[in-house]
């Protein structure tokens, strides 16, 4: 059944369209083929997920729990050949993948957490107030529970952590929604082996039909979001794909949400003060965090700016030197491969914009890149230095002084992150940029580099569009559990109908917002 | 400066298109003339709130509910001249007016309790692990702040509560939003005063110019919608108008959020065991609900769904009766007049649904009608059953049996309130009814009436589209700030630059989620 679709907790292989997966370094097919969704597929797969909402929306949090912990124990028995085949299908490190793997079980573990925990149910209770003038109150409580069916585009550069398991599933699972998984086209047989180490965590914990199902193909995900039981969608990718899918979305006879992360360029000032005092040390740690992962990380700092000094420009030279002396890479398949070679191109055809360092882009690797932008190129919004460019590069430049910074910051579109290299006294000239840079991104950083992204309660992996469709979600951490859940109120129901989390003995032991005052007391 | 437009904390009539309000009764002009926005004025409100956003935003908490406790004694202030224009414009008793006046500033007053009560920031912080393997975990800390400026579409049955100060105002306040609100037409002499009262209560509280903006006339509300400094939009009204305003901004080049509460027809199931019990009581209430202020509520009652029995039809007897003692009713406005009209001819018009009771609809006056639907209606989801009529009617429908009743509950549409009129009998045996309805409906009532909505933390005014755009929102109640709020994290950032809600003295006394434990504590 290998490379069939997973529909309803069984495979299906309806269509005649077949696809196979390639080794990323030598471009070889791998073993294996997959059947494309027919239109009838996705439909079945989204009935499936809509049929098993009912039921699994229905269940406790701790048994949703136990499913997510068996999901993230199915993913750590993955073994060496699973690493191995992840490593073809994306030329990425086994240490990476490992890592990877680990990180991916931890965020289905961090969400059971937060099922146990109770508070994603946002617990509310304004009691009846029978003698209330002019009219009595009636009893009026609230809780938040699943908006429905969620389908969900992985994406090429995590294949476990922002993929078929990844965080858009595993927040969608816990929010009580069954998922669609449009699986990645660059690493099919890795969705493959996710999938049915999913499959058999469901089958263990007892849990519908239907919880969790993929689809394979082309074009398969347009009819997905179209599809009229599906209730929002998940997405990591390009902007030109993400805009795609909430146009789709939109313009459905019922639109539906989609949290698109899609594109940022975030990026890092270094300041006076950290320049003078670490210089050498910054552009080496930036170099490293540029090309980490061949660079192709949402979070990767695509954008360096600093004000006009001596300092900033022997910064730049030791930046352009440490650029210089890093390897090509491989990256994840050729279509990013092409896409990096013609963000390369347009940058070095530009007039405003200079090439420091990195040798001619040819062949089949990616080479590290560092150019130099005009400071007139980001205060007039130049678009090409809004533009991500996915890959091992990152674009320099020179603001005149403090208040050219702040127009610089000002003219940015939305970002993941920004980031300040400073020295405190760095941070005490400079503070009034802080509520400018909360304006711009979802995440700020002093004196590390954005492409860590924790998996914890804290963490926003989200920003003003264009980084991601919609600044009020975000795609990592507990948080992003919001996203699919919608709040119900109930008024004047008997405690027998009412949901768990709702019932005067308070039986989830949930801390809930009573009368307006916050309480774990029964009542 | 009467009827010239709000910007910036001054007025403005910069344009030559000039509008005058009517009294709803009689269609006579009423003394004073407002001077439609021009393209530089829309241009200029929005501008104006994008200015004052950073330092509106800024303020503490306290601050901002102080504005809004200050609006709320401005609005209670309006006297007994401001009540008989309100009744003028859209024809509603002094009584109802007065009461609305009352509810719009406890509105305001409640979301000052939400900005002293600080849950709605979010604070999550997630302490650095500098000793965890393989790499250190930094210090992260999450807080919700403002969206940016919010454009507020009031709706025309609610001329306080859900207009120039309603709800949408009150919640994007709150979240530290400067708003501009598109006054509506239909009591542009209300939103004057008001909007008046919300300028004084601004200088009084030393709020920046440009917190409020108000711009009047026809067709500015797209420009507002398209403007780039506009970041979420709130709207009350017609299905047709809200989603006009959903495709207008998904269409931006940055698409943005609209919470757009539209239409709804609000079911009740009336049960066996409470119609053999309380048939007629039950018939004379509904009844009362329906022609309730002309039956102008997003809430009315709009479909009877019962199950065929001899109780049944003696309640549809009386409800028959009861609705054809209903007097006419002047409606908000002519347009509401004519809307209502039309509504009923399509209903007398289908060959599916009888009259049951009601006079010729004519003249200058909503008249109450009843009409019967053939269940097969519901059944095979006939659109014209799922329309809102809006205005003091409403079609009752008989299904065969208990599984006929689940079917038309499966095909209705998206609903802001879903009502059980039940004795505890009833309430065992279709107690699988429930999870069908927090399906369909934001708000599930047992033994009430849906047309009272309660302003308070655990009332959810949404639901399901075409109820609202997005159900993940309410428009009344506390949790309305939520749809104005985004989140950003902080990654190291020392405490003197951190939002008070994350310094770690905890200065406004949270309930803070630290390391996974909600704890007041300071650390």
């Amino acid at each position: 059944m290998f490379g069939h679709n997973f529909i309803a907790g069984a495979r299906s292989a309806q269509g005649n369209v077949t696809l196979q997966s390639v080794d990323a370094s030598s471009g070889e097919a791998l073993p294996g083929v997959f059947h494309q969704a027919t239109v009838e597929e996705v439909d079945a797969a989204a009935r499936a997920a809509e049929a098993a909402f009912p039921a699994y929306n229905a269940l406790s949090p701790e048994r949703r729990a136990q499913f997510l912990d068996a999901i993230a124990t199915e993913l750590e028995a993955l073994g060496d050949d699973f690493i191995a085949t992840v490593c073809r299908e994306t030329a990425l490190p086994a240490a990476r993948i490992q890592g990877e793997r680990g990180r991916t079980a931890n965020q289905m573990r961090l969400f059971a957490k937060v099922l146990r925990r109770g508070d994603f149910l946002g617990a509310r209770i304004d009691r009846a107030l029978p003698e209330r003038q002019p009219l009595p109150r009636p009893d009026l409580r609230q809780y938040r529970t699943g908006v429905g069916p969620v389908a969900v585009f992985g994406a090429s550069n995590f294949p476990l952590a922002f993929s078929t398991a990844g965080g858009d599933t595993a927040a969608a699972l816990a929010a009580g929604c069954p998922v669609v998984v449009k699986a990645h086209s660059g690493h099919m047989t890795t969705a493959e082996f996710v999938g049915e180490a999913i499959i058999r965590a469901a089958e263990a914990t007892g849990m519908p039909a239907g919880v969790f199902n993929m689809i394979y193909g082309a074009g398969v995900g347009e009819p997905l979001v179209k599809h009229p039981a599906i209730q929002a969608v998940g997405f990591t990718g390009s902007l030109k794909g993400g805009r795609a899918l909430c146009d789709l979305a939109a313009a459905r006879p019922q639109p539906i949400p989609v949290f698109a992360e899609m594109s940022s360029i975030n990026p890092v000032l270094v300041l006076p003060a950290a320049l003078k005092a670490r210089g050498e040390q910054v552009a080496s740690e930036l170099a490293a965090s540029v090309v980490m992962g061949c660079g192709q990380f949402c979070t990767n700092p695509g954008l360096v700016i600093g004000i006009r000094s001596p300092e900033f420009e022997a910064f730049l030279q030791t930046l352009a030197a440490r650029m210089a002396d890093q390897p090509a890479q491989t990256m994840l398949n050729t279509g990013t491969l092409r896409s990096y070679e013609k963000g390369i191109q347009k940058l070095l055809a530009h007039s405003g914009i200079s090439h420091l360092a990195g040798t001619v882009q040819e062949g089949n690797q990616a080479r590290p890149q560092l150019f130099r932008a005009d400071a007139a190129l980001l205060l007039n919004g130049d678009p090409l230095l809004q533009e991500e460019v996915f890959g091992p590069t990152t674009v320099v430049s020179e603001v005149a002084d403090e208040a050219e910074l702040r127009l610089a910051l000002e003219s940015l579109h939305g970002q993941l992150t920004a980031t300040l290299i400073a020295e405190p006294s760095d941070l005490s000239r400079f503070a009034a940029l802080v509520p400018v840079l909360e304006r711009k991104a979802g995440r700020l950083l002093i004196n590390g580099y954005p492409t860590g992204v924790e998996v914890c309660d804290a963490m926003v992996h989200g920003g003003p569009y264009p980084a991601t469709s919609d600044a009020r979600g975000t795609s990592v951490g507990s948080l992003a559990i919001d996203r699919f859940l919608r709040p119900v109120c109930y008024q004047n129901y008997p405690d027998e109908l009412l949901p768990e989390a709702l019932k005067r003995t308070n039986p989830l032991g949930l801390l809930r917002l009573v009368d307006g005052e916050f309480s774990r007391e029964a009542f």
